[in-house]
């Protein structure tokens, strides 16, 4: 059976503001050291297991110039231009039915487009052993991650027994708070939730039909204007009428042979400007800098530089991102506010700016 | 006897780094909102006392341009050009070897370029009494400034009896520790030493001909040539032959006949970044920000904005500046180090943005 896979890259990326913006979110951006953009990362440790024209991204329809030019090795019909945003559940029905003209049926591994893997050596073999769980029957499968420490920042999946070479899912659940992240973690029985998906395509396909028939038959529409002169059409009057849904809600709360395959590959989902002193390396002072500066008695600071000599002095814990319209200046225990100044921006009209 | 005025506005002003530079130093710049730059303020509020032609400014020669941009009204003859820095003991030397040429004698009232005042009218009348009391034989008389916490960063003058409307000096003292500071304005014996200094042109050539007997005959030949054709070069080789020295140490810590007045009439220094909160309104977040500026959660914080947008998240206590080509973002407990920054730029050779 061949293996696909979908790779969503259609997120606004608003937690790096400044240098992501509405025309070019962190999906598009490069955050490490080495100059690839996350998706091409993404894409890159990805082809040990699935063939180039087998790879494809769904993004938003301002987008596809961007990935055409970052990942010109991909088939331009694999390029997925959703009109509009629905979340995860709209945009794997539509990829699903898009796979289903080319294959009768065939293995989806499903990813984001914008996390980083630091061992993907680990990351091929956890995928591959995905593959041949998904292949049984009607599984769906998800890779968890093995928590390191009480996140309350990200969903957990509780898994049961051993079975068939993964592990059953008792249930999803939601961002915990503090002492609860720290339960699980004590626990053993607890994954963080990465969003990647492994299954066979008439496996979802059979769980969108069961658990949102609306958007299955939508989806079905799509997939059958597909390389026709509808195609367009189609899709912009059937997308825009979905509703938002996440596939986590929509299918993986509900449905039967849930599976998870615990990974330990070094997964970092870069949610925040915070993540970027993880993925890179930092100098004595614990400092992560990058462009043309000058710290002074500055500690456990990251600096993205742009076009001009930033100095620091005295401060610690602090994000400053130097962009050539904007520059961030942030707490670190304030990332998750970088929306809030998109969200001011955005009342004073400011579009150029988000 | 006719009052004149000395304005020694030679500094450097390395501490309003990058804002101030070289070409470019702080009493040239506005820090107030009224867009009023130091120097002309410290001209405006001579104005009562003073007349425009009475009024001298000594500067680098690498100033006289902006001087005289700044300042038009002052008579270009008055704009006096130092070849290099030697501190204020030379300058007040040269100033006053060329008042020498234009009156017989005169009262002196030598001033820094680079402070506030917050009561010009208090003022005006503090130094109109000290120069009752200069016009008393040889009296030298300095503005101390009533200490209103225990700063460790100026120098103190301890004052003795009232007498002649002003008091005697027993010592001046150099920048104290802490504790010292403290008992220095508990004994309510102590004022702040503020470099504002009031004084007969006859008085002050005496001393400086007692004290520094070099500088006076070297100061004499330059106020010799003043006026004529070898002014240039006879500046040139006598200033740059002097030794840097200060007039405290030159001579008021040495001279008899030394006074001092008491002002209170909010006096600043502006001696660091930390000053642009205290001479600027604040916000209901004790924030200054100047500039297009987005503070989301933040706190006791001065933003002086350039072009660009600067959005802030979840800081306090941090001093931000922007320039075209430089940014300085400075702890407030470090705003002494910024002189730090411009010696690693002079290291590393990059004297355009020093």
């Amino acid at each position: 059976m061949n293996t696909t896979a979908v790779i969503m890259a259609g997120g606004k990326g608003e937690r790096f503001w400044p240098k992501s913006r509405t025309s070019c979110p962190k999906q598009f951006l490069s955050l490490t050291s080495d100059g690839e953009t996350m998706i091409q990362k993404t894409v890159k440790r990805l082809l040990p297991i699935v063939a180039m024209e087998d790879i494809f991204i769904v993004t938003n329809s301002a987008y596809t110039a961007l990935v055409k030019e970052q990942l010109p090795e991909i088939p331009t019909e694999n390029i997925l231009a959703e009109p509009c945003a629905r979340n995860t559940a709209p945009c794997i029905a539509f990829a699903a039915a898009v796979i289903g003209r080319k294959y009768d049926d065939a293995i989806m591994i499903v990813l984001p487009s914008d996390h980083l893997i630091a061992n993907e050596i680990l990351y091929a073999d956890t995928l591959k052993k995905a593959v041949t769980v998904a292949e049984k029957g009607e599984n769906l499968v998800t890779i968890g991650i093995t928590p390191s420490y009480a996140e309350t920042g990200y969903g957990y999946i509780n898994f049961g027994e051993e079975k068939d070479g993964a592990y059953t899912v008792e249930r999803f659940v939601e961002k915990p708070d503090l002492p609860t992240a720290e339960k699980y973690l004590a626990s053993g029985k607890y994954l963080w939730n990465s969003g990647m998906f492994i299954w066979k395509l008439s496996s979802v396909m059979a769980n969108i039909r069961k658990f949102m028939p609306d958007i299955y038959s939508g989806a079905l529409k799509i997939g059958e204007s597909f390389g026709t002169a509808e195609f367009n059409g189609v899709l912009e009057r059937e997308f825009t009428a979905f509703r938002s849904e996440s596939v986590d809600f929509g299918i993986m709360e509900k449905a039967d042979n849930i599976y998870t395959l615990p990974g330990s590959f070094g997964w970092d989902d870069v949610g925040s400007w915070l993540a970027v002193e993880r993925i890179n390396d930092t100098d004595d002072n614990s400092n992560y800098i990058d462009g043309d500066v000058i710290a002074e008695n500055t500690r456990h600071t990251t600096i993205c530089g742009g076009k001009r000599l930033i100095a620091t002095v005295g401060i610690e814990n602090i994000i400053i991102v130097d962009t050539d319209d904007a520059m961030l200046i942030c707490s670190k225990n304030s990332t998750q506010d970088v929306k809030k100044i998109i969200a001011r921006l955005k009342e004073q009209g400011r579009n150029n700016l988000v």
